[in-house]
This record gives C-alpha cells, structure tokens and sequence, in this order.
C-alpha cells in the first residue's frame, strides 16, 4: 500500500528577483496545468495555497467555472482534472486537511536548486512512499523560490533537477511534471530495452 | 558524442475533439514553457511548426519583444531561453534546416497514447541517442493529436507516458519535460540511493 500523496503550489512567503519577500499570483496556467499533471499521477488533492481572499477568490471563480459552469460541460476530461483542486490559506491549513483525511500528518518535502543536510534523492524517496508507512505532501515554490526559514522547516528536500548544461530555469509547472514522473511513473522503463 | 536533439511543436495536421483535421493557434505559454524546457535540456532549437503567416508573424512578434524589446532587459534567463525558438512552415522545412546544419538527415521520433509497430522505449532511444550517429527531430503534437497518415512517416513513435490510473491528459508542456527527463534527464538517480 503506497503512500497517499499531496501536492501544494506556494505563493507566499516567496522570493522576488530582489531577493524580496512578496506573495506571488495566482495564475491560470498553474491551476490547469498542475491539475492535470496531477491527475494523470493519482494525487490525492493539489492544493493552491495563497493568504489573500481576493486571490483565491479568483482561483474559486476559475473553479466555479469548470466545475459547476460551462467549462465542464464543453470538456469533461478538464473538468475530471480540477476536480483535484482545492484552495488553502497557507501550509498549516494543508497539513491539518491531510491530517483529517489520513489520520496521520503527511512527511513534507520540497526541492530546491541548492543541497541541504536533508537532501534525499529520487530513489530514496521513491522506496520511502512504495514503503507507505505516512502520507506525504509535495510543496513547490512559485516566483524564485520559497523563503529560507520556511524552507529550514520541511522533512526532506529533494535532490535539485539537472538537465544537460548550464541553463537552470524550468517552469514550476515542468518541475511538477518531472519530479512526479520521478517519484510516481511507471517504473518498467527504468530496465526495459 | 550524443545526437543533437531538435524539438518540434506541430499545429497542423491535427485533429479537433470531433475528430476533424484543423490547425491548432499558437499560444504563448507553449513558447514560453517549452523553450525553458527545452534550454534545460540542451537541445539544439525548437521549432514552432504552423502553415499559416498571420500565426507564425505572432510567435514572431512575441520573440522579438524578448530578443530585442524591453522583455530581454527585464528578465534575462527567458532571454536567453527564447533563442533557441524558430518558426517553420511544416515538418519538411524543419527537416531540411536540420540537414543543413548536421549534414545528415535526423530519424523522426513522436510519440502518442496508442502503440505501434514502430513503438519505441524509452531506454531504447535513450541509448541510440547516446550513441550519436544521427541528429533527432522529437516532434510533439497539439490538440487531439496528429493527423495519422503523417504520424505514419515517422521512424518511431515513444512509449505512451503511463502515470498511476486512468487518466491520461497530460498538458503537452508536461508532456515534453517528462519526455526529455526520460531521454536526457541526468541517469544517477536512476541507480542510486
């Protein structure tokens, strides 16, 4: 019995180009984008997670839309895919969601360009939710990342993604993909000819 | 030394949900999105294929905001990322560029959510990728898919991308991260722990 996972999109506390503390917007693309990805990966909710109303107001119209609205009918499969979604006011909110719905708080991982102490590899994370033993909950940065103290807090960072050469700046919506596929893809590819 | 890898994004001949052959619109987050991936993997261009000109003139006038508008100042890395975008007309343009500039022609690899006599693995390509005789134009389709008659000149078509369930709808820039992670990706946490 595998792990349960969760996923969230953090839009504050997150770094600016500056280096600047800012909440980030919500957009569009991500709610679509991540929910499919999401879907097509068996996460069990993605969670928006922003402290402004006015900002996930807007993320509950986008969903009102699709869910309720014309959008559903015009595509169903778009439709499936929000389903996954859910908005939240910040990760504590998340935590005690999973809490209610597992019985037991998830382990929380995030990546980053750079290696801490608690780095863990793909593998290693892998085997831990084929192992199953807690639910775990998958955070992503928006803007230029999440703010360090925030960031000191969760159980695991996962090993930054290389690509080939030196350019470092996938889209947060890429890096969901990639990171899911790693962790949750169908491994036969992995030894097959 | 490796093959050189080129992308193509194909607008046309592609079915609608009807099942009608139409051409697809360009939309910016592809060009966005997809060049950033496409600069993490270090492939050599990626082509927006599309017949029409009143389409190709907006990729157009998107990349030269970037290249040479206020866009490239204020954010350097999508700069950077954008100039390995270039529009063709159709897949022959695309192919005849590539012969130009390897002086070989490349085998033609998509892939799709059905199997077929020339189905490809992941590792399979992967490894004659490695070993780098000919360029590969990896082609990815929009829409509901690419005309059939066409994806029957191909010399491969991948694996369909199998997550956990049923629900297979990726967005195709998720689609092509997990593709070139499969391809590119850097292999050590395929083995380590």
């Amino acid at each position: 019995m595998a792990s349960t996972i969760y996923l969230g999109l953090v839009h504050y506390p997150i770094y600016n180009k500056r280096n600047e503390v800012i909440a980030t917007a919500i957009t569009n693309f991500d709610l679509h984008d991540i929910s499919r990805t999401s879907r097509t990966y068996d996460i069990k909710r993605f969670f928006v997670i922003h402290p402004l109303e006015s900002q996930t107001a807007l993320a509950r119209d986008i969903l009102g839309y699709w869910r309720e609205g014309g959008g559903g009918r015009y595509n169903p499969d778009r439709q499936e895919a929000l389903s996954v979604l859910e908005v939240a006011p910040d990760i504590a909110a998340v935590i005690r969601r999973i809490e209610e719905a597992e019985g037991s708080s998830p382990i929380v991982v995030t990546t980053d360009a750079r290696r801490y102490p608690n780095t863990v590899s793909y593998t290693g994370l892998r085997r831990r939710l084929e192992a199953g033993r807690q639910p775990c909950l998958l955070l992503f940065g928006t803007g230029w990342g999440m703010e360090k103290t925030l960031m000191a807090q969760f159980d695991y960072i996962l090993e930054p993604i290389y690509g080939r050469g030196d350019y470092n700046h996938l889209p947060v919506r890429a890096a969901v993909a990639i990171i899911l596929d790693r962790l949750l893809g169908s491994e036969w590819w992995l030894s097959r000819d």
